[in-house]
Formats: structure tokens, C-alpha cells, sequence
């Protein structure tokens, strides 16, 4: 069986290095073939608009998904008339755009940010008198790792930041007083069963993801679940999704979600007894998804910027997934899994490698 | 780092794999570009004789192994004088031959099979004489999967076994009255620093190897890792080496080596913190070599010939790992890893997977 894939980075790649040890195919459709995922997969070379490219990347495959939400909703509709595409096109675009998304969780009666839309400055000023601030401005699409935000603390730094996003629609969002960031990966199939994966707790440097580990929380746990639950259900999803959460005592506040796999759930690989990438492709394949139990204490380094060092690679056991792409400021690279015997091992593991893979350059 | 591999086919797919999760690149010479390895590989297509294409390749990688041990000791030295070689010329050498390898198993005092030289009818005559019968008849090169064998039961058989190895040089070995078969696989680095896997209890069927399990066996354990110790040692080997026993209640058997990652090892890439593959690439680049552990029991069942049908690939959890090759009669197609909580859970998933796959096609 054939999976094409919309998209050419890490995610593309990991997910056929999963599909492998499914027996699967995966085929990849990307502006050029030089990216992460031609390692190991087909590529078809073509932008998103080449109807004639989309054609014969849709002939060739058996099902499509992709591995980023950024793709225009006409394009999605139009290889969905030709081959079966998971997730659906109506939640691929709830999740492109930070006010759909906003407003879906709050039907579903999820806590969130307190946001308004803001079109202009005088909505923008609006909505700083209305709101409780420091807040962040972010555009409604297109925005990662940080990108297309600007915070603002006071109503006269509004123009500023209004500016600085390129007057786009955006949503301005108050800060939440959170103790820490988890996310919540599921898969749910075509039957509408879904299986959920450990909570990870998140740790960002510079609005990029750092550091994710295995999180033991039950009640927790439950609640989340039943979140993206019922938005699983309500979007009639398949494949995976994550829900990026964050933690305020026993409180759950939904910031964002992915409708694909996700950085945080690397760790899957060696973390649980089914990856994101093998439930993903267990989903949108109608395979059997199994109960995702985790295996030993696990955490998942980003390498950004530039490679680790050897005294890094040096550690045992250690796992490096190189990417292959060419070291950049702020570019993920690879990353690292990290696992031990037990909890304590693992921070104090994690410690030493951070410090030997956090350096001045690094962060620029 | 660039890894070489000798060889393209699933050998240097599975070693291709790990080395992405060291931050390695796996570039294989291989005399087609059509093979598994090519999936996720460079591929450098030469035959082995090409000196100007193994100076190519050799020129492109950091370090260089093999997958298939039957490569003529002059293209080794060829190799050897440009980069270099892991394992080296004269360990692949004695493995490639089955006089020389019985001869040294016999040097280190290792319990082998009885077995003489034979260069002549004459020879196989006088063998079977002196020999206890039945025995095997294998020619000393370029044997595997049974092949280059003819049983002997009695002395009048051995003019028309002699004919079916095409006369070729070979040995008599009488037949060693053994209650089961195992192997052990073992890598040793630079530094002549040693890491041992969990004993595998090997079944075959029709000389291929069937199915492999994680034996739990401490004294045997103990008894076959010092026999592999003393045989690393003596070839100064580099890199992973496998070591296939007959057990007879509490003695073992020298039976053959591979100078390589072996199928029977697939399992380590689930059954272990470690893979034989990971381990194999550690060792030739001198990396560290962490101590070998069993994760929970563990299974392997080689495809052969047919593809698995679709009832085998709904089971879960279940590894499938398909090399990409035509079906074609006894020809190994891919392999599967089942893992359980406990022994018995495993014995019985085995046996009905196990039975899901054996058909009266796959075995003509």
C-alpha cells in the first residue's frame, strides 16, 4: 500500500521510516528533492498550485495525508476527489486558522486564553482595553516555532506590534499564568476508535520547542483525553492530532492544536510500544490501533541551530536522528531520545545533554 | 560520518535504518541500483571486480563494512589500502571458508561436528568411511540457506552427493545429535571492548531459518559468550560477528560464523536496548557500546516466499518489516516481531501467526 505524503521535511521522513515496519510505501510531494524526506521516501517534485503534479501524485498513491496544515483548503478538495484523504479537509483548515480553532474550543466549553479577533489597530486597541494584558499578538495563519507573533504589555505598544505581523488578521490572546506546557497526541480511525498517547510536558527556548519528556499525571490524563475526545469526535477525525495544552494547578487550558504528528511525540518511537508515526499510519490505513502503553522513562532533545557535539553522541543510550538538513539558527536539525531506568536518571541525563548541546551560537 | 556497506540488499537496508538514529549515512556498493537498500540508501552500482568503481566508492565513505561475507580477499586489501575495513580481510576470510573456520574453531578447543576435508571422491569415500554417518556434505564456499549441501545417510549415497555439489571443494560433517539451535551475537570495538546479545534459539525450515526467540539460558549464556570472547580476540575482530551453536543439554557446538550483522538478530531491533544494527555501527566507528539488555519477550518469524496476507498484518502489536522484494519460492521477503508481556502470551501469538503464514505455496 502506498501512502502519499503532502510535504518533505522531518515529519515526512519519520513517518517513512514508521511505515517501513508496517510494510508500507510512502511517496512525498514537495517543492523540490532536495529535503529531509527524500532519504527514504519517492518524492513527486511540484508546487501546491500544479493541478498536473497533484494529478500524478494522486494516481500514485493509495491514501494522502500530510505532515503540515498550511496547505490551501481548494487543493485539499481537490486531491480528495481523487484518492482518500485523512484528516478531512474541514479540520485541516479549523486548525489553519488561529480563530477557528479558538472559537471550536470554546463551543466544546474548553478553557482557553481570553482572544478577540482583531482585523485593524482599532480593533487591536479594542481589544487592549479589553482585555487582560501582557497579551500576544499572532497572526491567524501561517504562524510556528514563535513566528507571527508579537508580545505586547501595554495599549501603547499596539501600532508596534501591529506592524511588526504585517498588519495580517490575527487574534490577540492574554497571557495565561501556566505552570507548565503539555501536549496530547491521539489517533482516532475510520471505525471512530481512538487511542491516546502518554501526556508530554513541553519546554520551549525562544518560542521553539526544547525539551518533551514522558508525563505521569492521571488525573490529568483524563482530562485531557476527554477534551480531545470529544474534538476528535467532532471534527470526525482520522489520523492523528495533537492538542497543545496548558497546565494551571488541575486546570487544562487548550492552546492549539496540529492535525498531524507532532515534535513533542518523537519520543513515541522509543517511549511507547506504538509510535505517533505508526498510529498515524495504523489510522488513516483502518489497521488496528493497539492500547498505547509507555515503555521506560524517555525524553526528546531538539538539536536547533547547529549539530551536537561528539561528546554528545558519545553518551549510551543515546538516539540521534540526524535529519540531514544544513545547520541554520533556529533550524531543527534532529533530535536526541534520551531513556533510563528511572526518573531521577533521566533529569539529571537530560541535564548533562542539554548543557553539552546549549551554546551561545546555538541560540543567535 | 559516511558508512560503505559492501553489499545492497536487506542486511544493508536494516544497518541503513539504525545508522539514521546515530546521525550516520549509509552509502552501499551494489552491482544493481534495483535492490532494498536503495530505499533508503546511496547506492553505488559496481561489481565487485570494478576496481574503478570501489575506488569511487571508497573514496565517498569514512569506513567500510559488508553485509554478505563472500567477497573475494583481494578486493578486501584493494579496500583496506584506501579506507578502512571493518571486519578485517583475514577474519572475513576464515568465515568465508568452512575448512578454515572449523580448523580454528578446533585450534580454540570449541566441540564442532566431526568433519574432514574432502577435495575428491576418493577423499568423500574415505570420510565416510571414517566417519560417523549420516552426515552432510557442504561445499566450503558460497554456501547458505541449505544451499551447497548433500545429505549422506550411507557410504554408496556419496558418488551422487559428490556430483550435487558440482565436485566442489568441501567437508564431511557427520551429523551432531542436537536438541536445539542458537546463536549468539556479539560486537567488539577498537578498543577490544566486547558487548554480548541474549542467546537466540533459532528454528529452520527447509534450511532457512524460520523464527528466532530471546533465550533466557544463564549457563549457556555464560558458556557460549566465552567462547565467542576467545574467537573475537583471536581474529582481532571489529564490528558485530555472529556465532550459530548446537545445543546438547548443557554442551554447545561450534556449528558456523557470519562475520556480520545475521537475520536471526532482526529481533534486537524491539527485543533489545540495543539493535545488532546499532551495535555493528557503533563498534566500526568507535563509538561507545552500551551494555546489552532484553526489553520484553520477543519473537522473530521470517517471511518467505509469499507476502504475509492481510489476517497477519491486523495483529498488533506487530512489527512488519518488508524489504521490498518480488515473492518468488523460498526467498526471504521481509520478517515480523512479535512482542508480549510474558513467555506464554508470546508462544501462543507465535504459534497462530505462525500458522497465518506457513502455507503449502510458501514452501514448494
Amino acid at each position: 500500500m502506498k501512502i502519499g505524503i503532502l510535504g518533505g521535511g522531518q515529519l515526512a521522513q519519520l513517518l517513512s521510516y514508521s511505515a517501513y515496519q508496517l510494510g508500507l510505501e510512502v511517496i512525498c510531494y514537495a517543492p523540490s528533492s532536495n529535503c529531509p524526506a527524500a532519504r527514504n521516501s519517492s518524492i513527486i517534485v511540484g508546487e501546491l498550485d500544479n493541478r498536473e503534479q497533484l494529478t500524478k501524485f494522486a494516481e500514485q498513491v493509495d491514501v494522502i495525508s500530510l505532515e503540515n496544515e498550511n496547505i490551501d483548503v481548494a487543493t485539499l478538495h481537490f486531491l480528495q476527489a481523487r484518492k482518500p484523504l485523512a484528516p478531512n479537509p474541514a479540520a485541516i483548515k479549523t486548525s489553519q486558522d488561529r480563530l477557528l480553532e479558538k472559537a471550536l474550543f470554546t463551543k466544546l466549553g474548553f478553557n482557553t486564553a481570553h482572544y478577540q479577533a482583531v482585523n485593524s489597530l482599532t480593533d487591536l486597541d479594542n481589544a487592549c482595553e479589553s482585555q487582560p494584558l501582557p497579551g500576544l499578538l499572532k497572526t491567524r495563519r501561517f504562524g510556528y516555532d514563535g513566528k507571527g507573533q508579537a508580545r505586547i504589555n501595554s495599549t501603547d505598544e499596539a501600532q508596534q506590534a501591529w506592524n511588526s505581523i504585517a498588519q495580517q488578521p490575527a487574534i490577540l490572546e492574554s497571557f495565561v499564568d501556566f505552570d507548565y506546557e503539555v501536549s496530547l497526541i491521539a489517533a482516532r480511525n475510520h471505525d471512530g476508535h481512538c487511542r491516546f498517547f502518554p501526556l508530554l510536558k513541553n519546554q520551549h527556548h525562544n518560542g521553539i520547542l526544547r525539551l518533551s519528556t514522558l508525563l505521569n499525571k492521571p488525573n490529568l490524563q483524563q482530562k485531557a483525553q476527554n477534551m480531545l475526545n470529544t474534538l476528535l469526535s467532532e471534527l470526525q477525525y482520522v489520523g492523528v492530532l495533537t492538542l497543545e495544552l496548558f497546565v494551571k494547578g488541575e486546570s487544562l487550558y487548550a492552546n492549539e492544536m496540529a492535525p498531524r504528528v507532532h515534535n513533542s511525540g518523537h519520543l513515541t518511537i522509543e517511549g511507547c510500544n506504538c509510535s505517533q508515526f505508526e498510529a498515524h499510519l495504523r489510522a488513516i490505513t483502518n489497521l488496528p490501533l493497539p492500547k498505547i502503553e509507555p515503555t521506560i522513562p524517555t525524553a526528546m532533545i531538539n538539536i536547533i541551530g547547529i549539530p551536537p557535539p561528539n561528546a554528545v553522541l558519545q553518551q549510551t543510550p543515546l538516539h540521534y536522528y540526524d535529519y540531514g538538513k544544513s545547520p541554520r539558527p533556529n533550524r531543527k536539525l534532529g533530535h536526541l531520545t534520551v531513556q533510563t531506568r528511572t526518573e531521577d536518571e533521566l533529569s539529571k541525563k537530560v541535564a548533562q545533554i542539554d548543557a553539552l548541546t546549549t551554546s551561545k551560537t546555538q541560540w543567535t
